[in-house]
């Protein structure tokens, strides 16, 4: 049986996703080959993955301005590509800390030898919400956030108005979830085991013009350019894990219906989630503030971590997997990505009341 | 049907291997989930890296001395790695010279800053062999090397004897089809995508005693201790090719058992068919000297570059893929991997017997 996935990532994938990837594991397409045999320079893939790029820039509605790489290295690698690339040589660069990857963003910056600014922070107040007041520098290079926090279950709802310097975002826990405007920005990266596919491979959005401005002789798999001068070839790509996440904006076109409705999916299912934890009269405690919760990751307690404890090991028991906080938190967290669908939350929120009424 | 994988790599991957990925797609082990799905810190995850792990230190016959690391970004961004973290300051750091991946290896050092010194090169005799004299450098912090050339089809057959330094090698197309004696070496990487499992996935075997000689203070990513201290977990690893690798080196194990019986069925298959090259009158030449060949990419001629190109397209019509030589060198190339079976390796014996008789 399958389970109720609530995992922050890796996450659920869509149902009609696994099945195409089972039932071509031994014959891609008529190759005779897994996908995982055949050479990332035949034609068949190279078509493949020209066809992944193209379906993503048409989901996003970015046009020839943006390239789609295929990156490896997570999150954290790019953490360190984007001040290598963008403020060498002890350029300034602002970060807005909003929660552990915001603040692993900044310190890596610094490692790499950035003059990184810290422009706002929600750290005293325990990064419940997303900063609305911004203390830029002078001139950065660059303006970095993480748009939604796995961890803290916050999400921007909108991004700075007339920054004084272009935007580049950790999307990881959101990409794809809604519609996005990027004309603010010209890095947006994401790792694929939230909304994408398997882990080991991270998208990055970029504009080859800004790509131009980097740092010059770094090391090929650091530096941007190689990624756009090769179309993410210059070496063997995670063929694999770009055949899933092809597969998946497939998917969100064709039985989905596009950005625009899955945010109206998602809105709908974060909605019925948040209202009974605001309904359990405090049964149920949400950690973020209203004004920052994230559709994504809805972070909550109970009255005490053993009715936490006892909350998850009965969830376990029914099937429902993944509903612990990050482990530097503790808590309770629903990841309710794209994958994870009504149905899924309705049952959960059934739990929920049964588990108040047996034990509140 | 299945093709006949005589790809370069990514590869041809044992077909138990396969149905066993295809099989548990929808739910593996249990957990109603996709091995891509899961957390990489729930426990049954966890467990299987580990047992990874431990299977490959023990197909290989090391002890604790050594590490096994899981990285991404492929051999390329070992070639940065390596000397980022042991080459750094321009220390200098001996390479030999086997063809493109070592020559990459070499100016990829230059960029990251070493003083790479090349202790031996075959480039003048277009890499058709593998030097057996040296001119070290002074006091070398390591001396790199290919320890089979996918390109060239050339292979070390014994590795420099007290060498003046430590052994690093890029093993990746000859990865586990042999037994290694690694006393001289203190790291080894190899892209799985050969002998291993999807591209996406390099493994790395280092002794930390030597990743604590490394430079500090380096980005996380690429600092060999962050992979150590963490257990190759300090971010999410590519958990589904782990999991690919894992089933690998079980079938290693448990159907060819071991290293020293895939070392011979391996030989056996490269001996077929270089003695058909060899006694095909001329009709078939192969490119490497007959000490250098490599039993893994069997690389050969015909007569011109017409019936080259007929070769090709009466393969792929009854069913053989990939016998085209590397786009670098053109003509022929038979990779025949771990997962290449004898069977494969007649039939093309049988086809370019047939193809000399009609076309000789």
């Amino acid at each position: 049986m399958r389970a109720l996935n609530f995992n922050g990532g890796p996450a659920a994938l869509p149902l009609p996703v696994l099945k195409t990837v089972a039932a071509e594991t031994l014959d891609w397409r008529g190759t005779g080959m897994s996908i995982m045999e055949n050479s990332h320079r035949a034609k068949e893939v190279v078509a493949m993955a020209e066809e992944t790029q193209a379906d993503l820039l048409s989901l996003l509605g970015l046009g020839r301005e943006w390239k789609v790489l295929f990156c490896q290295g997570g999150a954290s690698l790019q953490f360190a590509m984007i001040p290598l690339n963008f403020a060498p040589e002890g350029e300034t660069c602002d970060y807005i800390d909003t929660g552990l990857w915001s603040t692993k963003a900044y310190q890596e910056a610094q490692i790499c030898g950035a003059k990184a600014h810290l422009a706002a922070t929600s750290k005293a107040d325990d990064y419940t919400y997303i900063p609305g007041e911004f203390n830029f520098s002078a001139k950065p290079r660059y303006i970095y956030l993480t748009s939604n926090n796995t961890v803290r279950g916050t999400q921007w709802a909108s991004f700075p108005k007339n920054p004084p310097a272009p935007l580049i975002a950790d999307m990881s826990s959101e990409f794809l979830s809604r519609p996005l405007d990027l004309s603010d920005f010209v890095l947006v990266h994401a790792g694929a085991q939230k909304n994408v596919g398997p882990a080991g491979l991270t998208i990055v959005l970029i504009r080859p013009e800004w790509a131009e401005t980097g740092k010059k002789n770094l090391p090929h798999m650091l530096d941007y350019r190689t990624y756009i001068e090769h179309d993410s070839m210059f070496n063997t790509p995670p063929v694999f894990a770009i055949y899933v996440a092809g597969l998946t904006f497939k998917w969100l076109r064709d039985e989905i219906g596009g950005l625009e409705k899955m945010r109206e999916l998602n809105k709908a299912k974060a909605d019925f989630l948040y209202q009974a934890i605001d309904n359990s009269g405090g049964f149920f405690r949400g950690t973020a503030r209203k004004d920052s919760r994230s559709p994504m990751n809805v972070t909550f307690r109970l009255p005490n971590e053993e009715l936490e404890k006892d909350f998850l090991a009965e969830a376990k028991k029914v099937g429902m997997a993944g509903l612990n906080g990050h482990r530097s938190v503790g808590g309770m967290r629903a990841s309710i990505y794209n994958a994870v669908d009504m149905a899924a939350v309705r049952t959960l929120v059934e739990f929920m009341a049964e588990f108040q009424r047996k034990r509140g």
